[in-house]
């Protein structure tokens, strides 16, 4: 039985109920900007899967930012690439590379190998998430058991996870996982649907050890051409969308469990994803948030949309475009009283060269501004 | 004083007139797919300036893909960022690098000291200009001389030399010229302003030297944030639009020089780049082209936007693909008997793991589809 929230400003914005601010998390935001990220990272022998294969070291490095800067949300320390890994499909990360896999898959043979992994080969995951869950427990001025803010858990999307899967690694031009998809497109179906099933459960088995809400990364949905986006993405996320259970027994007030999709890129595309199932969509800084707001109209809440290379610029930079993305989705209260919900963020994870200082300076920003334009006339 | 052109296809399409089929070029269409390409190279040393400054090998490897495929334009050898080299960055390649300069421009005394270039220094652009156009020059069934297809000149953006001068080289994140842009904006404004009066004037010289139609290559809009796109990107090319002479004395009936803005990543702001001035706007594979067609309306015509990849698939795969794109936009005849214009093309340029064979049936395709769509009832 996990205690009531202390500050459920990020859910809530999920599912476009009031809020007396705007809720604010960082994608990447336990990363290595972060110095005491880096001496974690250490000890567990500088592997970025040691980190996250590590319950203990998990927990602490998710909890660091929220130590640092009062953030609205915990995310889940992980990688996207966790599920092929439980594939059997040989996960690393070389030094200074991004990931890597030993057995990448590119013919019928390997295709026809593939199979939804053993969940237990990822309890590593959820005992991080039940793990993250508890650290968050604090107590509250009146000497009650409280949760700070809401975990995230996530996976990458069916289609990014192919991306990898094929490829073997990261891509500049994904020719070989778009090679398979245009000239066999029964195999790549065939991947998605794997990868379709394994995600679900996968995030399912996050929400049942505690992640209260859950979010889809499609990285690389953004490379597909028209067409190809929403049969070869799109249709997957929605596959993955409807199997998700939203509520979970003994959850506040049975409060439905938020489901972010974000596809880097899909701008051409929002009011289909809009259409998906989602609660919330994650924007890029390409996309206009007072367009994309009025396109979504009530289907979704939005989240984004600061393009991250703002904060290397001095702290009245940084303030001035965190207010210039939060006028751009405007007062989120309609005129008729219902309410619209944005959940700031950047478009997309925070650089490691970024210094924490201008984090401060942008999560005051926006708490501060967003505030104002509530209590404006 | 030139000769007539034996196909004007293209510049029909470009400016919204009449035409038999849609037209055709690829971008990057003389390069390294072709293995005669890569023997012209070899003669200049391997070297890509080598090829690029000299006027011979220009020559020679625009007219190759046209030897080799009934391609509906040529366009000039060279390579964007010509016009930086010539303001003294010293633009080098290296062996399987990508471009590179050893003075990049990232503080106040280099923003300073950046002056548009003396055309001198880009003669050889100029004179490849006028060597390709006379190489285009044939002798029609009647005995009269005549231009093959129509001669493209081009040049980088404001924004994307910028992009180059300030990194010095390509980048993953643009953080340096983003850190510019958003601590010093007035610096980058200098840049910009600079910029587009060489770009103007580069493009210009290449009008008058005989090209037919001018392309400004975006490359690196897409990774703006909106808002910024429109101020740091946008603006700068309707100044460079604006400046174009759009018909050059003894030109084919003083018939106008169309411009193409290519904008990757472009998608969000099409309708605000379709109204920049260009006659043509270029589309990625992410746009839907008959969404793109209805929203830009009798503004422009549309220049698009096959995945490159999609030539890595067998010939049936893309000839499908190719005819996709075709009915997408669909017959460019508007029911009031007025005509959209499209022409076809690559959404970015051609791989060098392309296959020519592959182009060979992508043309036929075109071609052929493109036909049986004006005569159907």
């Amino acid at each position: 039985m996990w205690p009531t929230l202390q500050n459920d400003t990020f859910l809530r914005a999920c599912l476009r109920q009031p809020t007396d601010y705007t809720p604010l998390w960082l994608m990447r935001q336990a990363g290595r900007y972060l110095p005491e990220y880096k001496a974690t990272r250490m000890k567990a022998g500088n592997s970025f899967m040691g980190l996250a294969t590590n319950v203990q070291y998990a927990t602490e490095v998710t909890l660091q930012p929220l130590d640092r800067f009062p953030l609205d949300a915990a995310i889940l320390f992980s990688d996207i690439l966790t599920v092929p890994d439980a594939m059997g499909l040989g996960l690393s990360f070389g030094a200074g590379e991004g990931p890597r896999f030993a057995h990448p898959v590119r013919d019928e043979a390997a295709v026809a190998a593939l199979a939804v992994p053993d969940l237990d080969k990822l309890r590593y995951v959820f005992d991080a998430v039940t793990s993250i869950r508890r650290a968050l427990e604090t107590t509250d001025t009146q000497g009650r058991r409280v949760g700070r803010v809401p975990l995230i858990g996530f996976s990458g999307s069916p289609w990014t996870l192919a991306c990898y899967m094929v490829e073997g690694a990261g891509s500049d031009d994904y020719r070989l996982v778009k090679t398979l998809l245009y000239s066999r497109p029964d195999l790549m179906h065939r991947i998605l649907e794997v990868n379709a099933a394994a995600v679900t459960a996968y995030l399912n088995a996050q929400i049942d050890a505690g992640a209260q809400a859950v979010m889809v990364f499609d990285s690389w949905g953004g490379v597909l051409a028209d067409g190809a986006f929403q049969r070869f993405s799109l249709d997957y996320t929605r596959r993955v969308v409807a199997g998700l259970k939203r509520t979970v027994n003994g959850e506040k007030d049975g409060q439905r469990i938020p489901c972010i999709v974000f596809t880097k890129g899909g701008g051409p595309w929002l009011d289909e994803i809009a259409s998906c199932g989602a609660d919330v969509v994650g924007l890029d800084w390409t996309v206009n948030l007072g367009r994309a707001r009025q396109l979504v109209g009530d289907r979704v809440a939005l989240q984004g949309n600061l393009d991250p290379n703002v904060l290397f610029a001095p702290d009245a930079a940084v303030a001035r475009e965190a207010v210039a993305v939060l006028d751009s989705f405007g007062r989120p209260q309609r005129p008729d009283g219902t309410w619209d919900g944005h959940i700031f963020n950047l478009g997309h994870g925070i650089s490691q060269h970024t210094d924490p200082e201008r984090v401060t300076t942008l999560v005051e920003a926006v708490h501060r501004h967003s505030r104002a334009m509530r209590s404006a006339a």
